[in-house]
């Protein structure tokens, strides 16, 4: 049974108040699965660029399930019929939509996952949260794996124009003060109607969608994808990179870090492993930003050149230098970076630590099948890219690559001879 | 030497942009002491309330110079003759004004620290930042401590309209979204002009004075004073307390901690030994709040129960229950709040950390004697107390103190006899 | 029959969109009576000190309608009893609760109607729309005039607290650009509840009450009695007056006016001449500030010296001087102001309209009688002046009184003799 | 001279404050000539649409003189050298930029006057004043006619990065609610450099551009061609064209006007006119919105059916139906709806007033030839088109064109035969 006096308003910036509508979603609210969320952030080293970026992810899946009610409030103002059940189960599926997500998300799957999307850790989460309240989010479960019936709830959880973007796009944009960010959420809302099972926005909502996609196209590039992000995020990529070699050379107490965080430090972690041994998932719930901060600072004054290095770079903001083109870099350049870097003394074998050469694209943020379906005045249902005079819809929606390099500029007190 | 294309202009919500207007405010921008200022939440617990609150003193730092500089030009077009040399200085000291202070500044100042107030610990900072810039900070740090003879410039530092609570209050409104908080900066800058060497508000300001003593009112008590802020910041005071006692019982490996934290925990730090032991100081510049929060989520594991429940009940905002009053609280209540807990199975040793009496006033945010001096259109220079038709400007003013208990409401798995 | 694609929904600034909920508030907006209030703006001559401040009385009913349905769903949501029909007519009760404004209002009321108040004419307009609308609105005048048994209602409608003030002063602070005219509404309407049938405010919310008395205040001496705008009135009730002398000495085609205008203006109309002469009410449904702006641009080539001046000087923002005090003015001052007039060779029976003495309130700002009940956590009601620690509840809902003097500074082509 | 107190500073809800910066421009702004834009709306009719939408020209062009000073100190800072002359010429010109639209600018261009553009008014007015200031204005008029050989000072004003633009997208958006409108002028304007004496923005900037003209394009769609602007635009037009025609049938006293308008009403002035007759230029300096409102409400009661007619829709807000399409509209439809007007029993010589065809285009938004020129990190100049990713920058500058129809779709009290 739940306290009566529970604290069901919160204070929220974007939308002046979120309100948590049911006991249930109350429960999950308060469950440690979800506060951990509270101690990561949403848009990780951003905050080199953004100082205001430090909002979390705790904030925006609230932030999300707001919306969703809203959502629903507009659909069944239009007519169609949301059962209560539908309405708490969406919200649950889209507030705990993000519950997987680790800290510095996109680091941490590329290093120290093997090919564990955050979205099938989210899913095993809320299987696991489901068995704890007694088969409470099985509805929620389906909406959110798209074997529910009702195929729109799933859009509005995972689509071109779901309850996530809608948030990050918003709230993104308000804590790093890039304005453009902001997309009239409450519009499309608005606009939004069901044909059959199926969303799509009205034909006076097009103009709205239009903004809504170049807002997004211009948040990636301008915060998303900033430069100075991808370079630190490549830095932190290194330092993660070098710990765990130092582990697997020197054993487990080479280098400090949390027991739970230890445990993705010591090798690559599968989905097969998260399955079939329990400590894996206990270890990623008790996962968060401070045990990566905790590392950062503690490895800072470690032994190594290349870690404690890199880590009090980090630090004190003193970040690689970085280059980006549409083109591969011509091996020359390389050549001359990796000259540039002997002639500071770096010896041939740390190299790979403080030259970086990578990719970066908007994919992450490109949902990559669906279309967004525009409800014309009689009734048809046609893609946006038809029902726009703007041919850049497209374009809107590509996905685009940078190739980058980035370097340590100078280095003080390289060692002679590591190693 | 510096470089010449270094980035000086940063995003900020609040007023736009920030431009950072000469090179030696750069560095000192750049400098790594400054730079932790990014580890240091302007509002400490306050996130447990208002989950956007996770601004740091960084960004409040930049965002008081930028209205430092909107003064200065104010008052340059009154006629007053402000050289740029001055203008410089009045943004560095506004820049380090709150550069000592260290994580969760409340509790660190109780716990960890005898008697020595963050702005003692800035003076030092900017006394070791003078040195390594060879003086450059001379006229900033006479600004700041009052002994430059134009007087205005430490008014415009630190009084009850200085640059840092114009900022503040802003910036805390803004990131928490109570949208109260936000004071028209602008304006009361634009109104404010010099008599001598005095700062005053011209008289059509006074409503904008007026109206900023209420929101600074309304703030501390809704945000800086918030009930469950006290809380969870009592809470952390007591993990501090414990954390201290095992170390003194159990010696130096008893409790998990950075080596820069361990050196407070151990004992309480005077001013003396800041001045007369370099070390203190250079730890204290390594110090913030993932040092605190890596020691939390470590001693969430730790086998002394009081050390472990506390820090998993902060981690998991399982916070105390926590009554307010005018008055003392009767020994009667106290009484039967420990029967309870003792009644829960606690040993009476283990009392004072779950069990916690306190005072909570707005004294921080009240600097105690400068008055706010208006200037009437004859010329005359009054306190606004006198220039006002409103007679609760003192009670804006006043010092408010409330009394609190807190208590843990449940508490699982008491060790039968502990300790 | 109402036409099923009626547009219900509409662009607000303030409240991002403003739905009207049923086909009987959509038929009262689009009626005649209504629509009219398109052409009052409802700050009249606040435009001379704030070129934004051009809003209607249309726009601001529509929120205060907007923000009634948001108050009918919090009392719902916290287990109140209300009837759709109750929603409805408390939302066509605020709706209509300006309808009996006419151009400049307080300047029309105090020239050209003699002790009517627009309160009064609004009930009129209601009673006969409610003749049109086959008695629909009943319940709604009920609620307005106070006779409905559920006195929370009319409490909604017209006291301290009521939705015509939450949104007047967002919209006005909107408009005008005064942003401490903000007052979170939202937030006060959240902290609504009833107790029997009483409107009170749960002791969570105090403190925004009193922001919101605080921010009231400030709106009146910053706006509302600004100096400016009380000086642009007394030039426009000159004009009213000299107009009505002209139509009295030299007869009905001595001065331009439109039908309806000429009407009032040839003499003070009274309630009983609108009750007994339907034409009354009917030039009233037809009066904006078009009529009077069309006279004072026609007035402005009229042979008359005043008139034509007075009109010129307005349209021209050539302004009165203004001098404010707390006491009346002395007799010396008066004169000498006479004596400049006489200088610059005004006939003496021309003074009265070049130089005004009169007094402003915040009268109109403030409801006499009703009190702020506050609920606290125990259940006990009391009134905010118990429930706060600010001594000033009681000088925030004061009636504050300025004397003021106003003359034309210099006047051109002053003729030798008129009359 | 000018008197030493003058106010300088006014309130703006867009950019805070709007600080008029010189002697010369405040007595502009003081002119009867730049006052008489208080009394013509920036939007005309979109009230009908969007009720917020009631900000005056006077409001624009002192927004857009406060963005030119932004420009103007970003151009100096970047080390080009502009003299305060200068800076005071570039400001006056903005300021005066829109001096010669008339009340419903696009109605009046297209029925009263014959082939003069509001841009040739400005400049006679210019003249005219500059002939009033003694010649002050000399180096304004050459940067606002394009001869000042700076040709950077011309693009400010006239542009596609104009300062005009800059401010009526933030400005239109904040009055009108649509917030996609909001542009980011700020970030654009920091973005500026000069090549020469061609004016580019920086590369970093391209995002913010493309914002922009995504802003734009957008409100013109939602709020400039908005279809029910058109349609009461339209039926303005019938109104003007009905007049007209009374006025020629019937002579001088049939219809009611205002001294200035009656001369318009006439017939349809041309350049020459005001070239040659002063009088056309004085009465064009006298004419606003009110003199037209206070014509469609005496109209509203005339005795002709199709005037009285078509004032009291306008006034009751009864609009015409509407279509609107890419391809001009079959005969058959036209037909059709013609014969419905007939069933309703309008006479053949009445149908043009009440059935309307037209074309609806941006045109009037984008300037024909002109590029955006960005300055590449390495020096290069290049059009935009070329350094965006973004193929639709073509398609954000193409005028684009609708077919409307619009028609009344019943009628009362239609005559038996008029005429």
């Amino acid at each position: 049974m739940s306290a009566p006096n529970k604290k069901k308003i919160l204070n929220d910036p974007v939308y002046g108040f979120i309100t948590i509508p049911t006991e249930l979603l109350f429960d999950l609210v308060e469950h440690p699965y979800f506060q951990r969320l509270r101690r990561i952030k949403q848009l990780g080293l951003s905050e080199y660029v953004y100082p205001g970026a430090l909002h979390t992810r705790f904030h925006h899946a609230l932030g999300a399930m707001h919306l969703m009610g809203q959502a629903m409030s507009t659909l069944q103002s239009k007519g169609h019929s949301i059962s209560s059940d539908e309405c708490e189960a969406a919200q649950i599926a889209i507030l705990l939509h993000d519950i997987g997500h680790g800290p510095f998300s996109h680091v941490l799957e590329c290093c120290l996952l093997e090919g564990v999307s955050h979205e099938q850790i989210s899913l095993l989460l809320m299987h696991e949260l489901n068995r704890q309240f007694n088969g409470a989010l099985s509805l929620a479960i389906r909406m959110f794996d798209g074997t529910y019936e009702r195929t729109f709830f799933h859009q509005l959880i995972s689509s071109q124009l779901d309850m996530d973007r809608m948030d990050y796009l918003n709230r993104d944009g308000y804590y790093t003060g890039v304005a453009e960010g902001a997309i009239g959420a409450e519009r499309i809302i608005k606009m939004l109607d069901l044909v059959g099972d199926q969303l799509v926005v009205e034909a006076k909502g097009i103009l709205s969608v239009e903004n809504f996609l170049n807002a997004r196209r211009l948040m990636y590039w301008q915060v998303y994808l900033h430069k100075t992000s991808i370079c630190a995020e490549s830095m932190l990529i290194q330092v993660l990179r070098r710990a765990r070699f130092l582990l697997q050379q020197a054993g487990t107490e080479a280098v400090f870090a949390s027991a739970s965080f230890r445990l993705f430090l010591q090798r690559s972690v599968t989905l097969t492993d998260f399955q079939t041994n329990r400590s894996y998932l206990d270890a990623f719930t008790r996962l968060d930003d401070f045990d990566v901060w905790a590392c950062i600072k503690e490895w800072a004054l470690h032994p190594d050149f290349v870690l404690s290095t890199l880590c009090q770079m980090l630090l004190d903001r003193k970040l690689f230098k970085i280059m980006l083109s549409t083109e591969p870099f011509a091996g020359e350049l390389l050549n001359e970076l990796e000259n540039q870097l002997h002639r500071l003394g770096l010896p041939a074998d740390m190299l790979s630590y403080f030259l970086v050469e990578g990719q970066a694209t908007n994919a992450a943020y490109l949902p990559s099948e669906d279309r967004i379906s525009i409800k014309l005045k009689n009734g048809n249902v046609i893609d946006i890219a038809d029902a726009s005079d703007l041919s850049n819809i497209q374009v809107l929606t590509n996905i685009v690559r940078r190739y980058y390099v980035c370097w340590a500029k100078d280095l003080k007190a390289v060692p002679q001879s590591v190693n």
